[in-house]
């Protein structure tokens, strides 16, 4: 019996007996599958190279819609957590994933994203090795929500962070912001606008990957909730450092700033879920650029800003000479992005 | 100012700004500190022996009420964590955290749950490594959802599994079943029934190591969704073999005894969460025992049954010398507990 002939998640697929082995036998495990995902055992043994640091880190995802333009939370869960890896400097190469299902949820949609999930996991060269199902009663979750931690390591003596960062020190962006964030709001049915924007839910490891050899790197960070302002903000605090952006340097697509332009919203607070900020001495920011502009994800990357000395602040100049202050972020405009 | 002069979580506290970083750092900073957790950054460098297997695990925790006697949401995410890598017979080192916070939720509860979660992963000696919370809006969420992965390390060349159980094994459990399940049924509003049971929540690990040297020891597994029938299930599953129990030596304590016969419930399917299900060799199983007995969490262990050859099948035989099968759990009577 398939479990597609039931059409809706019940309780008892989270009770730890039949119903929830075919849920992850005939949902989790045909799509997550590798030779590391064991669904008979509590633990799994991984494997690490020798010599390396490890990393973890992770993260939980109750994006709404769960399907939007250019992604899904299944996707968004794999970039969201190997992006944390990557712009740590290490390479990501193993995911845990616990899952939270709302009674009633379609089984349909739920294989969809799990669909989804695997083939960004398999793309980004990470494997799910461990996994947790819970059905939580009707009206006591969103559809579903996901957790994700992941497992990575990175070259011994990699100095990133922000202890790294030095006056002088310019900014880059890999490519345009906002677009995560407006792509989820044009998705959402309480917002009556259309437009052509798609999520840049991706992994950035090609990104990061690319610079760690550049004498000269000292900070990346993707910029997720809160957007570039959030981690420009980090930045300065963490570093006692001023940070000059020029906002005409700053790459957002038309479609964004026309609805930030309608609705009131402000791009740089705006979520990405591809794009990284990386700070790096001035005289290496050109070269690091080349190489991102030559990559798939990094065709509109741009210096953007500069780190200088002077009150933790960050400084927008406008096109017309004018200054204004980016402020930490206080009231949400747009949850539920990630 | 303290986040606790607003008294509940606001969606705000979930957005990446100001909000959020106060409610990081004064509640789950707080309670979780250690030398590894740097909550200004997104991954956490670990450090792991050199010549041991790592061992990963991840497990989501749903229960309601939040608090029960013998324990809360907190402390159960520690032990669940715990139990899951303690039974691959690995020592956990590591943990990561997920919060899904529902808006509205009392800031005092949650400042109590995690003091409590930091408690119990000091007392197991884990370090929370990494964390992310979310807020999801009122009317999405139980109050508080939590997942944690657990990262730790086991001996090379230890085998423990289910192609390693033999028939003519024997079966221990490491003390009375159904605490769990029974304290946290009557710590339901729903259920107007009073009675003197606690949770079995804790750490297994003390149990899991005094047996790792001992020549002979097969599989561990902590009994928790579905209880020791789903456990003994899987076993009979995965290894092709019969299990026969004997019912009156399989510890259940007066109290849930009677609540179970009040409510029609099968203490073999309720949950524990600070027991351990050993299988080993008949010769062993003495030796095992008394290195139990000798322990705090296992004063009450016994010797419950053996692996036997035939079809595989779970048979409980009662006092009486009749026999009945413990089938695969289907409909859950009891949602919620872990």
């Amino acid at each position: 019996m398939s479990i597609f002939e039931d059409r809706f998640v019940t309780l008892a697929h989270g009770n730890g007996g039949r119903y929830m082995r075919e849920l992850i036998t005939e949902i989790f495990a045909r799509h997550l599958h590798n030779p590391e995902l064991d669904i008979g055992t509590d633990a799994a043994a991984i494997t690490l190279p020798e010599g390396m640091v490890v990393m973890t880190t992770t993260d939980g995802f109750i994006v709404q819609p769960l399907e939007f333009p250019g992604g899904d939370i299944g996707s968004l869960c794999v970039h969201g957590t190997v992006n944390d890896l990557a712009v740590s400097g290490a390479k990501p190469l193993y995911l845990t994933l616990n899952a939270f299902i709302e009674e009633g949820f379609d089984l349909r949609t739920l294989d969809r994203l799990i669909q989804s999930l695997g083939k960004a996991a398999r793309e980004a060269g990470v494997r799910v090795v461990a996994g947790d199902t819970k059905v939580v009663p009707r009206g006591h979750g969103g559809g579903l929500y996901l957790a994700s931690t992941g497992i990575g390591v990175r070259k011994a003596g990699l100095k990133l962070g922000l202890p790294q960062i030095q006056t002088g020190d310019a900014i880059l962006v890999s490519g345009p912001i906002g677009d995560h964030g407006i792509a989820v709001l044009l998705a959402r049915e309480d917002f009556d606008l259309k437009g052509d924007v798609h999520s840049d839910n991706a992994s950035v490891l090609p990104l990061t990957q690319a610079l760690l050899d550049l004498p000269g790197l000292h900070f990346m960070r993707d910029p997720t909730r809160g957007g570039l302002a959030m981690v420009c903000n980090e930045i300065v605090q963490g570093a006692k450092a001023q940070i000059r952006l020029r906002e005409e340097a700053i790459p957002v697509r038309g479609p964004v700033r026309s609805v930030c332009e309608i609705l009131g919203y402000d791009p740089f607070y705006l979520a990405c879920e591809g794009r990284v900020v990386a700070i790096m001495k001035a005289n290496a920011a050109k070269e690091a650029l080349a190489i991102w502009k030559a990559l798939p994800g990094g065709k509109n990357a741009a210096i953007i800003g500069e780190v200088v000395s002077g009150r933790p602040r960050v400084i927008l100049q406008t096109p017309i000479g004018g200054e204004r202050t980016l402020e930490e972020l206080e009231d949400d405009p747009l949850p539920r992005i990630c």
